[in-house]
């Protein structure tokens, strides 16, 4: 037989169907194929190129990450052991928003590489931006991967709107679909940041170019109350019911899940990442893999981002994978040693569609091996009692700093250590020197207002688009058309509001509006309610009647008193509107409109005005909302003579 | 100033009562101390021998594990994932009987230091058997350590009884009290293998040399259960009452306590020793270390032993201190990195009582130090927002394999990862010859009763002393002398008891006794009791009237049929005893024995037949309760003449 290249004289985990081992084995490679895997005798049998020594080590089948967001790497350390809202509000997304460019992802993802070679994996699941760029320092490197453009209804650093996202997420798709060592794909980011649309538009994409769709399932206690709040549904119920689940779905984390969940997942062939450190260091929890096991569902390891981890060492990912269901479940027999092996191998390839490739050590897979060290200090003695002993070894002792080759595709990634196929120092210099100018963005912020916002707490992101109009009205004829045909109410109330807007010299830093509702006519029962609400700078739009506004707002509950705020954020210019208003909620060609009788009582307006509003994440939806009001404007009878341009902070 | 050695260039993290970390930072060192920490250019201000370039590290005080068992690095990966019972008599046990022995300990513990030192421990904290040879092969190494010696009642590897232990353990103490890394001290074992008399005796032994006395303590959930149900106090309670934590103690685990049991040892100042791996491993859990923390317990973080982990790497074992708190109480600030690095440093010098030699960076202190490499690619970047990324770095993304120089009291141990005391081949090529050992060993020991019982589960280890003695008796008599004082009846029952014992032809594999308890007089309320005990060969001697037996017996419910157990156990011949039973408990001079007044009927015996029996795990209560029992026999009444010396077995 002739090979290329034969690995011999190791112990050989093939984690095929039987689980075989080969105390002292073989692996022989021709191209980018296994082409025979077997006892030492088989280095005899082949004329080989190359034959690799690996006495004392284990020959393993490459490990698998199947969640991670590898450009993170640069953002590793940065914040830690902190609140979430802090975390993501203070940290994570002003950092995205500022740095998240071509260059950093290609960097990041250059280091990450690096950083996973060393550790024995040879092939892995990303979710981010610029997803093209990862897809291209991936395979500059060499290694195996799905790439998965994350698409949300929020802005994202390469795409302002969803539709944008999906737009840039075709494109790549195509231009990397034939290229053997990297699946591009569609990575719709998690329940609470996608719409029914986005959700369905997403799949509808994945299913078109039949590869596994990626996104992130039940991770937070507070995403499956939000959504049981919202639509009475866990969020694994809500996206089947919106079409994603139709896709090859594969979903990181799964940590709150119910089992009707799990059984709806075993049903739909949705493959789940287990990622333990992430979801203990974030507070999420720990998944029941147990069950979700027990019920058939394919399971994968993965590490997460490096901001959440910090790592990406699957020997640590296995480890933890081993240990946290004994600890919670009281049973040391809980996922043993070989399953945890057989997850961040095997079945990570099963879950990533990848398993007619890789996962493996069998003749026609692709040659994705690790070797890893047994006899170091901290792993021997090695006993044989069993195959155990040996998955014991590796899992429980075993470090990703034993790791001494790694080939992909046939190809030596890393050789006794050394990496072939980068620079290692370049990129090590590069990370270093991007790290350095986000270290003096984020020494130098403190003067941001969403940082300070984020910093007290509790803080929500708000739709990105509002379409309003404003106009003087007469109150009666607006009373009586809201009242009929083909207008709906569906909630109507009363306040008496009193606004407080910060004002800063700076309009970028956008403006803050306290607020107190006092609702009217409920006698002693009033229960005022605070809030503050920040919005970024504003693009405006006008659009036939009315005007689409774009701009970033976030709203939290205002627990502290005036006083603290004014003190707090020290606004140049302070600015008080009080007035009386009517809110009806109404439903008009099945769309929810906001509808506002307002009296400005100070500054003094002695004419009544009406606002019309609606929200959304889509710039499309705008568009069409936008031209629903101007229906609305008729149906209402408004004078276009009388509309009001002016927001109320500048009355 | 003159110095031996500066390291210099490096960021130093002092671990000082203030956290003080010098970014660019040196460490002047003069023989076994430190005489200066400060900034890079303390190194001009040194006449310095020798001047170590720290660019691009972190120089930190060396990682302390505060709870191994470093021979049994020897038994890493011999079994994992299985039952406690199984893990524990099928494997733990049977090895440390016959392995267990000077050469194994020496052998282990030089093991175990070079995995400890490469991973930046310098000073630990051991409880084994044979310390004396751990002593020995620490001091070789270099290495600082408290080394107790285990007491339990049962038989050790050193020691047939827990007084034996005691006075090994003197011994040891007295011969090591001047070393100065080592601290030669006492380990009762645990609550549920310790008596009270041991708990007290080891108290005394630890305050008359003033050394911290080591144990374990409310590990497994069923310890707590058993304690309660036996003693009504928790574990911690109990062995305060019997004066134990009157001593210095340091308690390892500490996962299933009480609010009362957590202020218990805060006011009797025990340091806690966290083992979240082992912990997890075993299946007992997680210990609430915040709530510790806040009721101000020193806490201190270990490996446990590398049969239970199954390496001994702190790094590890900080992250998991940071990360397991956070998934349980949902809070990410839950022990943030600077937490968890001071509990691995200053907090396990602390609980060591050793805060004064070593634990942080301080001139005066001993030169205990790891330099940490933070220039791989999986802990860039770097940054400087506060000294927070620092600690990020090291405990969330800092492995032990990027440990670059160790020193202890002043010297090097290991200079760029070149271990400078000792062979490590010489080293790793022991534990391999032994492990073929007991590989061996292993693999034969099919055929042994005990491992056989193992593995149908639900084995307890019962008192390895019985005194008894059997005499021919006229009923009436007895039954009059037993309710008159000094006798005072605590309990009675009767029975029909059908014993089969199984036999061996092999006498050294000990024999097992199948019964049947029927209970006599209930009618249809019968619920009979079925239980297997297996003797192991016994040691038999005679005292006064009465003969001492020593021999391990282990019992379990007996939840299978005979023919079942007949088949599963294969015994070289059967024998079959039927008699009737009363049995009674009575309390003589304090001492609770059990009397039995039985009648043979098959194999058919004429007379009535006296037992009188006591159990205990010591050799000298042992012969305290035959010296009673001959009393007994006074008082009962019994005609010396009419003893009967054979066992029913026998009859």
């Amino acid at each position: 037989m002739e090979a290329d290249i034969v690995l011999t004289n190791g112990t050989v985990i093939t984690m095929n169907a039987e689980r075989k081992v080969f105390s002292e084995g073989a692996v022989a490679i021709k191209g980018d194929e296994i082409i025979a895997v077997g006892p030492s005798e088989l280095a005899g049998q082949c004329q080989a190129q190359e034959i690799v020594d690996c006495s004392g080590q284990a020959i393993i089948p490459g490990l698998i990450n199947a969640h991670t967001h590898v450009p993170m790497s640069l953002l590793r350390g940065l914040a830690d052991d902190l609140r979430l809202d802090v975390w993501l509000y203070g940290y994570m997304f002003p950092v995205e928003q500022q740095f998240v460019g071509p260059e950093f992802c290609y960097w990041g993802t250059l280091l990450s590489c690096v950083e996973m070679i060393r550790s024995g994996v040879t092939c892995f699941a990303d979710m981010y931006y610029f997803e093209d760029e990862v897809a291209q320092a991936t395979a500059e490197v060499g290694m195996r991967a799905v790439c998965a453009e994350t698409i949300m209804k929020m802005p994202t650093p390469n795409a302002a709107t969803y539709e944008d996202g999906l737009r840039y997420c075709r494109e790549f798709m195509e231009r990397w679909k034939d290229y053997e060592l990297i699946v591009a794909t569609v990575g719709p980011h998690a329940p609470y940041t996608c719409t029914p649309e986005l959700l369905r538009e997403s799949a509808r994409l994945a299913i078109e170019y039949d590869v596994p769709l990626m996104t992130h399932l039940a991770e937070s206690g507070k995403e499956v109350e939000d959504s049981e709040a919202r639509y009475h549904l866990t969020p694994i119920a809500w996206v089947d019911e919106h079409g994603l689940l139709e896709a090859k779905v594969v979903a990181a984390h799964c940590v709150h899940v119910t089992e009707g969940d799990m059984r709806l997942m075993a049903r739909r062939g949705v493959g789940v990442v287990h990622n333990p450190t992430s979801n203990l260091k974030l507070a999420s929890g720990v998944a029941d893999v147990m069950r979700m096991s027990e019920l058939g569902i394919r399971l994968a390891i993965g590490t997460d981002g490096p901001a959440s981890n910090n790592d990406q060492d699957m020997f640590e990912e296995m480890r933890l994978t081993a240990l946290l269901p004994k600890g919670f479940s009281s049973s040391p027999t809980a996922v043993p040693a070989r399953q945890a092996l057989a997850m961040a191998t095997i079945g990570g390839a099963q879950v990533l569609r990848l398993d007619h490739l890789t996962g493996s050590l069998e003749a026609g897979k692709k040659a994705d091996i690790a070797v890893v060290d047994l006899s170091g200090p901290h792993v021997v003695p090695r006993f044989q009692l069993s195959d155990d002993n040996l998955y014991s070894q590796l899992v429980y002792a075993g470090k990703s700093s034993d790791v001494c080759h790694v080939l992909v595709n046939g190809r030596f990634l890393m050789r006794d250590r050394r990496l072939l196929t980068v620079d290692e120092a370049e990129i090590i210099a590069q990370a270093q020197r991007i790290a350095r100018k986000i270290n003096t963005f984020m020494a130098k912020r403190e003067e941001d207002l969403l940082d300070k916002m984020v910093a007290i707490g509790g803080l929500e992101e708000r739709e990105i688009y509002e379409v309003q109009v404003k106009a003087e009205v007469e109150e009666e004829a607006i009373w009586a058309a809201l009242h009929r045909p083909p207008i709906e109410i569906v909630r109507r109330s009363e306040y008496r509001q009193y606004d407080t807007y910060f004002l800063f010299a700076d309009p970028d830093k956008g403006h803050l509006r306290y607020r107190e509702d006092i609702p009217v006519g409920q006698g002693m029962e009033v229960k005022p309610g605070y809030s503050l609400t920040l919005r970024g700078p504003t693009k405006e739009r006008e659009y036939a009647d009315s005007v689409i506004l774009s701009r970033l707002r976030f709203r939290s509950t205002a627990d502290r008193s005036l006083r603290f705020y004014r003190e707090y954020f020290q606004p140049d210019e302070i600015k008080e509107i009080t007035k009386h208003r009517r809110r009806f909620h109404i439903m008009y060609k099945r769309v929810r409109f906001e509808i506002n009788l307002d009296r400005l009582l100070e500054p003094r307006y002695d004419q009544v005005l009406l606002e019309i509003k609606s929200r959304t994440w889509s710039g499309s939806d705008a568009e069409r909302k936008a031209q629903l009001l101007t229906e609305l404007l008729d149906v209402l009878g408004v004078d276009r003579e009388r509309l009001v341009k002016r927001e109320y902070v500048d009355f």
